[in-house]
């Protein structure tokens, strides 16, 4: 079924919606403000082919170290990060846009003083 | 393959990227400054599973209508449009996630002075 979330007011310099759950994510160590990750469209819009989801990470923080056989398209929102992507490390910022393909370990570091945000987007079936 | 493509400068209201291609989008009749399509995740980025796209309609500008059997995961970059969506009408603005289910009608119309611009993800077999 079509569905809109609505944007909501920001809390803590992150993203909200007015009706999506906000869930922690990542590693216990991910930074002192943890992690949040926030599913945009995925099996409760009944979405069959790709799922997206938004995340944020407070300063000092990271998402975990990962490596997945699915790949992921991303789009920074908000802040800066550095992005460990194999052997190879890049800084990004809002607006850039990332495709990590499969196997490939990434992990994202927030850089300065404003939380980083970014829209992933990955297959359902993973 | 893992590919970044960086933010640009912006050119009439719509975001660019350093490295991705400006093409022309829709209906003839789709504004007087038409509207514009970038593909950010691909074929070119051998993406098997989604292609994520940026769109930008000028204002008095609209999208086809369009109905495809698949679907699309959209999220408002920036302006605000009137969203025809099956039988029902939003008003949508940046920041607000659009889940439109395959098969269903949908044309988006730019509102005020502003482009309007967002990220459209669908699957790559469709």
């Amino acid at each position: 079924m079509s569905t809109i979330h609505r944007s909501g007011e920001m809390e803590r310099g992150e993203l909200r919606w007015q009706d999506v759950q906000v869930r922690r994510y990542g590693p216990d160590n991910s930074g002192a403000e943890g992690a949040t990750r926030q599913i945009l469209v995925g099996d409760e819009e009944g979405s069959p082919h790709f799922h997206m989801r938004y995340f944020a990470v407070q300063p000092g923080g990271h998402t975990s170290l990962d490596q997945h056989a699915h790949d992921h398209g991303v789009y920074i929102l908000h802040g800066r990060a550095r992005l460990c992507l194999g052997n190879e490390e890049h800084e990004l910022a809002a607006g850039d846009a990332v495709y990590i393909s499969s196997n490939e370990v990434h992990q994202f570091f927030t850089l300065g003083e404003e939380p980083f945000g970014f829209l992933c987007v990955v297959p359902a079936k993973r």
